[in-house]
């Protein structure tokens, strides 16, 4: 096989970046930290899109394309969204170039410096909260369920494929509600989108909770977010879904008429995933031999592979996969095959695994006689001979089995690497030797939370919706008095 | 009506922004040049973009996704391209903002300078090429027909909502070839398909020429085009194809291995349509009542209003209402059921003539007695009387005669305002009182096409690309020899 990976048991991180780029998925730039998102991983990319898109439109959402660039007075309206947003970001001070006088290539025409400068839009609230105080008079104009698809650049120093990157691709959802259930209502039904996105398409099991106001999004009241462990032990959060109150109403002035005839300030919501997703789907699933992905976001789902001695072998082959490719395709199974003549079976065998293709049909003489079909299974890594006849049908089952199994190896793998702690060594012990969630108590503070980050470098990754609200207990660190269990674990 | 357009005769500039804003298509932005596109203007978008990537893939491309920035030195390896695009764009200096120390707001961190300015794309050629040179080796990696749906920047002093806008949406494919014959073939292919997307989408026909080397983008050898005529009788450029020969091959030192084992520079292609479109649909077919929208670009096809006294009419009227939409929708026709109590009949039928809905249906208590409907079509603003037993055929039949009937209209009205000139004269009293093309001869040369520019404000849209080859002739200008007619117009 040409293309080696590094072991995940070596090194996790230069396995994950190896993957990354033998599968093309992705690759470093030569602008500092801006990534080229490939063609595969694009495809893959793209199916996320669709689900999420279709998605967000069945629960009433539409898309519109607000300005990349964001005046740097508009940042400063929002106290505590400045903090958070306004410090590592592009900033845009010219809009001309000129020729060099000595010849040489151009230079920043010092003339055409804009009296106000603009920034690359980090997250794009101030701008489309200024927008919307022209879109809201009265109470009928609400409520505004906006999404753009959109770049957005924040000037990270440590970058990494997917996972951190200067330049990301990413979807934000930015609406505006009349009241406050409502807005607190959309906070939590788009963060439940997510997590069935999580887990339907990625096969990814996500733990859905709230981050601690130390970690909250910079302008939001409440945070709440989805973390997916990987394979690693580490944790990664996945999606976050955000009440603003009327933090963002108030800094732009946004009001409205209510029924009752009073003006009133609007409550808002915004959520985002990115990009990012694409790296908790590799971590998530993928092995030593390279991509697993679950067959609702894999570019293909089946390569054929012909292995043939001669020509005529290989046009008798080649019709059969042609007639397998137009059933399966007509099932809405998208099929490659690959006949080129330029690589060996055992090459395009590794290159599929590599690439994770769910599944790999191969054809040989011998099947021909027999009319029979060698199945691959990517996730399992074994082999079926089927029935020529009952192809159909053993394809479209067995993605589904893949499907489900993914998930479910993920899901038992998270299990297995979640577990209740209640004493500061036994804390200590788990988060640096075996890694995982760890379920702890916490005694609410910032404080304390900052410690616990210190020492072992664990942050508190959620207070889980889904908890044990009785169960009250004692701060591992602290001792003072908790009144629930929160996941802490190392993360991205 | 509350929503008054000013009139096409009176001002059709002024329309044009009318519609665009009144329409709910876009709006100007907070940032200069930078324009909001809302919700409904994006559907359209959406629609557009759906129907092009479909023709992108069935053509073998793939998509990707490129860096958002283009480090300065990048532009001047392309003589051509630097003096083209290196001028007006957007210039990222810094990559930090500091809290001011008089506490006001945030200020530029003047520590935080990058050693190389980055330019916010105009146009990724650059980057791309730069990109290419490490995925190819040999003629096996060839060739590559990737594409980005992206934002670009271009720093335009005079802005007008989609035609001229400092940030755009568009797409930008890129394509690298062994041969020059390949990739001139992909160049007129792709012109092919923008031509067929214009006529068989948009609705909007075009000529399909070649531009003059004055016209050429910076660093193509040649820059093919579909030119369209809109209602005020100026040319609309839709879409541009480029054959790049291989300039920036040779800019970025990219070649490949070839089968005979000869190093040779690859060639290229690169073409584009942006959110301009959505100016040129605008434009094309609408009337002093709003937008006249093409049935496959619509975002709904057919409106339903109902008319009623009291809640149980309504409630009659609903019912048939939802059956005819969900009968509607089952043939993939989509519908708005418009049952607000908060606005008058009347005012929903301006409403949607002004949004450009090609179909609506009006539901009162005769036509349950009479188990009729009345149809109203936006293109003809005519109304008829309909079985509301045969809706669903005769909805897809209309939608299906609006379609081709936009197209003839425009048609029709580009062959009134099409006339071939032979004088100099003549040429001017056409340009300047009647407008549209004008097909005439021209001797070739920059500094005859520069002169006509100047004192009749016409441009060479284009050498068409079917033209009658044999009839030469003498230039209206200079009276030299030409060649061949090619096609001024004002323009856009």
């Amino acid at each position: 096989m040409a293309k080696e990976l590094t072991k995940r048991e070596e090194n996790y991180a230069q396995w994950y970046n190896d993957l990354v780029i033998k599968a093309d998925l992705a690759e470093n730039s030569a602008v500092r930290g801006c990534m080229v998102i490939k063609p595969y991983g694009y495809a893959i990319w793209e199916k996320m899109q669709a689900a999420l898109d279709k998605m967000f439109k069945d629960t009433g959402h539409v898309n519109a394309y607000f300005p990349l660039f964001i005046p740097k007075s508009f940042l400063s309206k929002e106290a505590d969204h400045v903090e958070g947003f306004a410090k590592e970001c592009a900033v845009v001070t010219h809009y001309r170039l000129k020729n060099d006088e000595n010849g040489k290539g151009v230079v920043v025409d010092d003339t055409a410096k804009l009296e106000e400068e603009l920034i690359v839009r980090p997250t794009s609230e101030t701008i489309i909260w200024n927008t919307y105080k022209n879109w809201i008079q009265s109470y009928r104009d609400l409520p505004i369920l906006c999404n753009q698809w959109a770049n957005v650049v924040r000037w990270e120093m440590r970058t990494r494929l997917f996972l951190r990157t200067a330049e990301f691709l990413w979807q934000e959802g930015h609406t505006a509600h009349a009241t406050k259930e409502e807005a607190v209502e959309e906070t939590r039904k788009m963060l439940n989108v997510y997590a069935r996105f999580a887990e339907e398409f990625m096969a990814v099991p996500v733990i859905k909770g709230l981050k601690t106001e130390n970690e909250r999004f910079a302008g939001a009241l409440d945070t709440y977010c989805i973390e997916a462990l990987m394979q690693d032990g580490k944790a990664l959060q996945a999606g976050t879904s955000h009440f603003l109150g009327q933090n963002f109403a108030k800094a732009f002035d946004v009001q409205y008429l209510s029924k009752e005839g009073k003006q009133e300030f609007v409550w808002a919501s915004s959520w985002g995933v990115s990009t990012r997703l694409m790296g908790a789907l590799v971590m998530a699933h993928s092995d030593d031999s390279g991509l697993v992905l679950p067959p609702k976001l894999a570019p293909y789902h089946v390569v054929i592979v012909p292995i043939y001695k001669n020509q005529e072998q290989l046009n008798k082959i080649s019709e059969k996969a042609n007639n397998i490719k137009e059933a399966l395709e007509s099932k809405n199974v998208t099929v490659k095959y690959d006949d080129r003549d330029t690589h060996k079976p055992g090459w395009k065998f590794a290159e599929y695994e590599l690439k994770g293709f769910p599944l790999r049909i191969a054809i040989g003489p011998r099947d021909l006689e027999n009319n029979t079909l060698e199945v691959a299974r990517r996730d399992t890594l074994t082999k079926e001979i089927v029935n020529a006849d009952k192809i159909e049908s053993y394809i479209v089952k067995t993605l589904d089995d893949i499907q489900q199994n993914i998930f479910k190896k993920a899901y038992n793998f998270r299990e297995e690497n979640t577990c209740s702690v209640d004493s500061w060594d036994e804390f200590k012990d788990v988060i640096e030797n075996k890694g995982g969630f760890v379920a702890a108590h916490w005694d609410g503070t910032t404080e304390t939370e900052l410690a616990i980050k210190d020492e072992t470098k664990a942050t508190i990754r959620c207070l889980p919706l889904e908890n044990d609200d009785t169960e009250k207990g004692k701060c591992i660190y602290s001792g003072s008095p908790s009144k629930q269990r929160v996941l802490f674990a190392k993360s991205y």
